[in-house]
């Protein structure tokens, strides 16, 4: 049942600023849920399983995978992580709106199996100012960071398969123009059952 | 070449309030350019072609129905009016957002011809509040009143062929929404030809 509920996939290229943009939104929208990853990774200290992360052994991830009931899932270092369609759809059903914030390849993952979400791409301001990003994290060689630069660039040209643009040229902008599409997206005629209903039995406050 | 400009088709019911969402629209976001109508009445006194309206004869209207220059056109009363697809794609070439504000009946002949654009679907609050306002009209005999409201209510099934629905419930609601709806359109991939572009070369101010 289409209730007004979707998920927000917000993606960007490394340096782009997804994780800062995806926190300031939610800092700013308590109301939006953030998509809770599965992980084989062992919890640390402080963890909650189901809160940080649904924890699981490498058997069981394997198992999800093989059945179909994840999203979109990595293999990152020595560990997978992967978004449950299960948490995702739960909400949705509910009427919630969910954030999965996402590399590009994950996003891609995302859009073959549910298209109806909604993609929405962080640019950088600049390739200029990308590079400034990238480099700012100074924990990488100039060859890794070299790679990462190149890498970034070539998955601009994803861009193509997603809904929304947003150039981060600084977070409060970003952030009101998520805020923008969100609203928007709240009503589209497409996410209601019976918009019809809305206007013969009004909601009583 | 898409630029950013695109058709926005605000549409609904009599009694809807779409004229004087329109208006308050228009007055509060100067940029938006009102789609002209082209028709075949006589232009009243102080009315300018191309302003108010563009002038054509009889002759002339039926040709450019059928040359297929209209995006929809109706006869009233006497005369004909339409919406000139030139003016509209003129304007969205050249990046503008162009409002088009008009009946159901209208909004569903744009949709055959020219998907592209935004559709914006008004709905009263309610149906007690959409029959007082045809009420309020007051110009109509009871049983005009109850065939327009029979009209509406039939109208109101059509949602499902528009892209966005917005409750009409304040003027100044309906406009909030319809100014999120546009901010996010604007933002769509699919109306930038080449949105790396706007990363690799970033815009001189």
């Amino acid at each position: 049942m289409a209730n007004g509920g979707f998920l927000l996939v917000l993606s960007g290229p490394s340096g782009s600023g997804k994780g800062t943009v995806s926190e300031a939104l939610m800092k700013k929208n308590e109301e939006i849920r953030y998509s809770t990853s599965v992980t084989t990774r062992k919890p640390r200290p402080g963890e909650v399983n189901g809160e940080n992360y649904f924890f699981a052994t490498k058997e069981e991830f394997e198992d999800m995978v093989k059945k179909d009931e994840l999203l979109e899932h990595a293999f990152v270092h020595t560990n997978y992580y992967g978004t449950p369609k299960r948490f995702v759809f739960d909400e949705i059903d509910r009427g919630e709106i969910v954030l999965l914030e996402i590399d590009v390849q994950g996003a891609l993952q995302v859009k073959e199996k549910y298209k109806e979400a909604v993609f929405i791409f962080l640019l950088p301001p600049s390739m200029d100012e990308l590079l400034n990003r990238i480099r700012k994290r100074g924990t990488e060689s100039e060859e890794d960071i070299e790679t990462r630069f190149s890498n970034a660039f070539k998955e601009i040209d994803f861009v193509g398969e997603y809904d929304y643009f947003v150039v981060n040229d600084s977070v409060d902008n970003a952030v009101t123009d998520i805020e923008n599409i969100i609203a928007a997206e709240k009503l589209r005629v497409k996410r209601h059952s019976d918009v019809k209903e809305l206007v013969i039995k009004p909601k009583e406050d």
